[in-house]
Formats: structure tokens, sequence, C-alpha cells
């Protein structure tokens, strides 16, 4: 009995009388030649007129039935098992490195016919899978959570940074978290602010595309960043991805400077306005940057893995109405991150509206959705009005970084004064100082 | 009478003692050096143990009165004055270019002294400061509104389509406009679906520098546009700015794809997913791209200025409260923009609102924050999940476009489906169709 899922109609009966469901690997005719793929399943809303095939590359095309000159099977769909070897002995004498798992696409395996991609790889299986490891470190692994990045909430970035915290207590020399891509800088950040002044390296590492796939950054992105845990004179919270599009290297990214630019590109995270920290290539580590300023990499290392509700962020739009604030304030937020046009403006009647949740007790903050440069309020006579409303400018803050900072703010003190001083301190990173020594 | 806006405490007691106000160059000593610029006029809300001083580089830095050794003025603060020389005689046979003014720093004027930037400059003025403008077509110029662009909204879309319309009927062979930076995107992407099918070239350009600065690309941006308007063998809605950081050229995007990616640098425009469209550089323009499918390129032309305030934009990010979304529905949005992590994701939490507000009757579309890359919906359980709860997959969509799009499909048809239809149809060369023909 085939799996016909979501086809329905016109496209069913073609599928029937091809004798092919989901999951076989199918050969069609075109007006424009052969196409060979895997049959995917459809959903309830799919219209009735595409066979929807994987091709090899990893794409998906939708295919007219209507066009189509003829289809045969020419292999049938099944699922391939998975068994990992054990993994390797530890070799006693080189660095120890806890492996935290996170979930995530590094983590997950792809169903081979389907292209679906399931959560099923476990630490140890990955270490497994990269029997490499034991060459360059002592690996312990763990599984925290595992669940797709899209959910991770702030109760997580509580409880990883809890973990990690407890790693350096337990003498680890460094951490690597594998975790999805998805909300990756929004976890580096997290875990910026709430380990400052750690003294071991934290690098989160993850994959574009699963471990099985021919083209997977998994392997080279956990050696890369293990490699990098276990040897470089480095601390501090980093993301470790692919280099470039090719398998050369690993990037090392400041955790509050790191953006994922990308949908599906292997290098799709970028560091934004700072150079990368460090490369790995050929099996060494050059470092690149002294990263922030020694007084917030060598703050005193108290955790405080603590992060609240009730910050929000709000993308600024020409037809953005001005009552979204007193909604958000409403509804619990306490500091609102205003991603606004060019050095950090927003409409006059929205800033009406920043001067009354400033007045009823909120944090009104600016950031630019430029990503690159610098929030300026003093250069526009809008500008100036955001500052009368009592906003504050992040300077060159990445908005993601913002809303995660200001949720790790409001949970760490409620003095509405310091809670202002610390947005605009460079407590890790996050930010380049605009002020002169003077 | 010296003016000393915004000072008080000790920096209003440091710059009387140095008989200095706003307006004046002052020279002062620090412990690592001598600083001269200009005063520059502080806000109610700023501190009262810095002078802000506006250095030559056009940058201000703030200097602590309580660590410097001295000041005198060495300039004292007057007004500029200014006199353009009148426009230059049009010469007949030149293409006939309308210029419509809307307002923005490339019709600004900077106090040299204070550095506060004033919209001061109308159209024909402009035209009168670059005189080369008549070599190179019968320039007509007009001011339509005069406003900071992040005080554009759909009204303002919709009366410069109007305008634009108009000027086809009455013979222009290109029209070119001056807009804000801010906002500049959003409006090219508000043209483009309002004038689909237009025979003429219509540019919108702008200035990241004002005018009366050594460093402005004011006249550059406006030579290249105009020339581009006046002479390339093109159609349609495209944005001419600033192609590189030297004084080299101008780069022409396509309407759609065109985005703000840098608060301050004079080539701040990029177009994301697509090449440019030409390139303007000694004097003759090169194109580049073919653009969108000819079907797109030939549309007839059926000015629909039309566009609704129904349409919104939210950023996804870890801790969006998802009664947002109904509390968006509540006040009248009737298309939700969301800006997704990675291929167009949020949290489990949020599709379940997303399904409640489709079925509510509304339209919400999946667009991606990474920039780059495409939305696909079809390679994680995420992804199904948000096409089972109803949500539109709006391929590689720029968010600025598709919240832009939403509005102006709101506003020109009553009918859902045909909405649906109209936001997966490339319209004005918003998007890349995935489909292979078949």
């Amino acid at each position: 009995m085939k799996d016909l899922a979501g086809y329905r109609g016109r496209t069913l009966e073609f599928l029937r009388r091809a004798s092919a469901g989901v999951g076989d690997v199918l050969e069609v005719k075109t007006d424009w030649g052969t196409v060979t793929g895997t049959v995917v399943p459809r959903y309830a809303s799919a219209d009735d007129s595409h066979v929807v095939l994987k091709l090899k590359t990893g794409y998906n095309v939708g295919l007219d039935v209507s066009r189509l000159r003829g289809a045969k099977v020419v292999a049938a769909g099944e699922k391939p098992s998975f068994s990992p070897s054990p993994a390797p002995k530890a070799r006693p004498g080189l660095p120890k490195i806890l492996l935290l798992g996170t979930g995530g696409t590094i983590a997950s395996r792809v169903d081979y016919r389907t292209g679906a991609v399931h959560p099923a790889v476990d630490s140890s299986d990955l270490h497994a899978l990269v029997p490499e490891l034991s060459e360059i470190a002592m690996v312990d692994s763990e599984i925290l959570f595992n669940i797709l990045s899209e959910n991770v909430k702030p109760l997580h970035w509580a409880k990883l940074a809890s973990r990690i915290a407890k790693a350096v207590a337990q003498g680890y020399e460094g951490v690597v978290v594998t975790h999805g891509t998805d909300t990756l800088g929004y976890t580096a950040a997290a875990l910026s602010f709430a380990l400052q002044g750690i003294p071991i390296p934290v690098i989160l590492t993850a994959a574009q595309r699963s471990s099985d796939r021919p083209s997977s950054d998994a392997t080279l992105n956990l050696i890369g960043s293990v490699s990098i845990a276990a040897s470089a004179d480095i601390s501090g919270v980093y993301v470790g991805a692919h280099l470039d599009e090719s398998d050369r290297g690993v990037a090392l990214h400041a955790g509050t400077r790191v953006r994922k630019n990308h949908t599906s590109r292997r290098d799709a995270f970028l560091s934004v306005g700072v150079p990368l920290a460090a490369v790995w290539e050929d099996g060494k580590v050059r470092l690149i940057d002294d990263g922030p300023p020694s007084e917030v990499r060598k703050a005193l290392f108290r955790p405080k893995p603590k992060f609240s509700n009730g910050a929000s962020l709000l993308k600024f739009y020409p037809s953005m109405p001005p009552s979204l604030l007193p909604s958000l304030r409403r509804s619990g937020t306490k500091c609102l991150v205003i991603e606004g046009t060019g050095l950090g403006h927003v409409s006059s009647d929205v800033i009406i509206e920043i001067g009354r949740f400033v007045r009823s007790g909120g944090m009104a903050c600016m950031t630019s959705q430029c990503i690159n440069g610098k929030v300026d309020l003093d250069v526009y006579d809008t500008g100036r009005d955001l500052l009368n409303a009592g906003a504050i400018p992040l300077e060159d803050m990445l908005s993601e970084t913002a809303v995660v900072k200001a949720s790790w703010v409001l949970a760490n003190t409620r003095s509405a004064e310091e809670a202002r001083r610390m947005m605009l301190t460079n407590l890790a990173g996050e930010m380049t100082s605009r002020r002169l020594p003077g």
C-alpha cells in the first residue's frame, strides 16, 4: 500500500497510475527533459495539480501533472536505518570539553527519501559520528534539551547558562553547545550577558544541513568548534560556523555580534560591526580580534542566569499603528526595543506613543533595521524628538542582541535608572562606545 | 547673548567661562591633545558633564568637562547664508524629465555650525545647485510634499503614484523622485506595485549627507539618476544611489529588491537577491540585469495608486508574546507579514495564533529576518505546521516589500482568494518563482 499523503484529485490519480507513492524515486518526462527525484508528501492546503519531487540537490520542484508525459518508479521508498559506531575511547591528557546538546539540524537526521528532518541524533551519537573529536579533546556529551531553536525561550537560555556555569565549577576547559541555527544568535547573546567574565570558551555551533547529507556542515563545524574550545587562548561566548561556502574552515564570531544572514547557505552567519574573533583552518586556530575592551573581558565571573519575558521587539514600518505600543505595554512589556529606520527613526505619531510608554514607567530603546552602522539621534529633528521622548539610543547594538539584553537587564535589576545605565553600558562586547576618553 | 541650549550645571558654567555658545568653534585642551569643533546644542535629558563638539569630520564627540584643561573660541557662530544661482535655461531637444521633491536629506541643508539638518531646499533650488542637469535633460521641478521619509505613509505613496501616472500622460520621458533615505525602499516598492507596466523609468534618489557638505552624495546621485532616466532604455521603478564609497558612479536598484543596509554610508543601498539593474559611470549607463520575467515587465500600464492601512509587519523573536497577533487583528490588521527566523519559522505558540488569525479571515505571510535567501516551509516540521495553519510563504521577498505589497493588494481586491493569489504571484519583480516550467 503506497503512502500518498496530501495528494488528491489529478495528482493522486497520476501517482496511482505510475504505482508510485511518497518516498519512491520517480523519473518523469517533461517538455524540457527528464527529472528524477523522490516524491515528497503534500499538505492539506496544497493544490491538486503539482507533484513535488525532491531532487538530488536537496531542492524540491513542483511539476504540473497536466504537462508531464510519463513517469516510472526507479527506486522504491524505504526508511534508511541508522546505527552509529560506539563512541571512541577518551585519551587522557587532552583538554576536557563538555559537549551540550539542545537540538537543531546539527543533531537531526534527514529521511533520505522524503527529505523530512527529524531530531534524532543525541550528543553522544554526534560524537560517535565524528570520531576525530577524541583526537582533539576528552569530550563528555550531555543532552540538555532537544528542541528546534525557534522554540527556544528565555527559560532555555537560563537553563543553558546555569549548566555552563556548573561546567566551569566541574573543571571543564571549554564548552561546545549544539543548537539550531534559527535563533542561535539570540541564544549566543543571552549566554554572553548571563556568563560575563566566564574564564573558559563557550562555543555555540550548528549545522545548516543535517549530518547525513553529503554537503553537511555538521562535522566541520563540530570539529572546528571543539578544536578552538580545546586549544585557543580565549574565553567568553562565541558562535563557530562555516567560514565560507567551501569546507575550508570555521569562523568564530563574538556572541553579541553575530547574525544569521542567509536562510540556507552554510556560511550563513556573519559578524556585524566587528571583525571575526578567530578562524580555525588547516587544524590551527588564528586569533583575529582582541574583542571587547579589557574591562569587559576581565569582568569577574559571577553567573547571572536569569531572564525576563518583559522585553519586546518591534520593527518599524510606514503603516505601523502607533496603538501597538500601548497594547504591548498593557500585555506586560517593560522594555521595548524599536528597530527604527536609518539612524534609528520612527514616524512622529509613534514618537508620541514612545513618550507615553516611557512616562508610564516603560523603557524604550532604539536600534536600526539597517543592520550595519550605528543609531545616532543627534543628527535629525526626529532623533532629537526621540531623545526628548525618553528613547535610549543603543549605538551599533544588533536589534536581536538588544532585545535579549533587555530581557537579561530586566531580570537583574529592579531600578529603572540602573536598567537604563546597563542598557547604555558595553557589558559583553555588544556595542562600540561613541565617546572618546576625555 | 550666547545660545546655550540644553547646557546646564557644570557644562553651562564651563561654556560661560569660555564665553562660548552653541555654534561657536571651540578649541579645547584634553589629556590626550587638542580638539577643535563646533558646540552642538544638547537636549533636556542630557547629562551636565559633557560638552558636545561637532568635529570637521562631521562626527560629534562628548567631552567630560571635569577633565578639560581649557577652552577658547576660535570662530564665532553665525548662520551661513544661502543664495542659489537661478536655474539655467532649458535646452530644447533634450529628453523631458520631471523632478519631483518629497523631502529628505537630499533636499535639506545643514546649519554648518550646529550640524542640525533642516528641510530647506526645494526641487528648483536643487536643480539650480546642480546646473549640469540642464546639459542632460529638460528638467521640470515640482515639490509634491516636503517631509522626512520616516513620516511617509500609504497616503503619500498614493499621492506620488498618482502624480507619476499623470506625468506619463503629460509626455514626460522619465521621472526622478527625491526622497529621504530612511523609507526609500518602502516607497520604491509601493510605486512598483501601483505603477506596474509604466512605460517610462521612475528613479527614486536620495542623499545620505546633505547637499552642502563636502562629502555629500546629493549631486552625484541626482546627476546619475537624471542621466539614467533621460538616456537608458529601461522602464519601471528603481532606486539610484552611490555605487560605492567613492564618487565613481550611481547604482540602479530594482524598486522591489532594494534595502538600506547601512545607517550612514553613502553606498547604503543594496540590491538583495538580484543583480544591480544598471550602473551609471563616466557619464554612461551600463544595463546589467534583464529584470523580472517579460510578462511582468510588459504588463499593461494601468496605474492603481491605492493602498490600505490594514497591512502589518511583525519581526519574530524568542520572547514574542503570541497575544500580539490577536491584538493586531482587533486593531484592524487584515494581512500580517511575519518576519520569521531562518527558512521562515516561528515558535509553536505563535503558530497556534497564526492559525486563529487565518481562521478569523486574516491573511498571514512568512518572510525571513535573514534578509538573504528564501523562505521554505517544506523542509522542517515547523514549516509544515505553518502551512497547515494557513501561512503563505513569500519565497525571497524582502519583508519591507512584503508589507508594502500587502498594503497594495488589500486596497485592490476584496476577494481573500484573489489576495492570496496576488501575494504569491510575481507582480513587479519582487520574488523569484521557485517552480520550474513543467
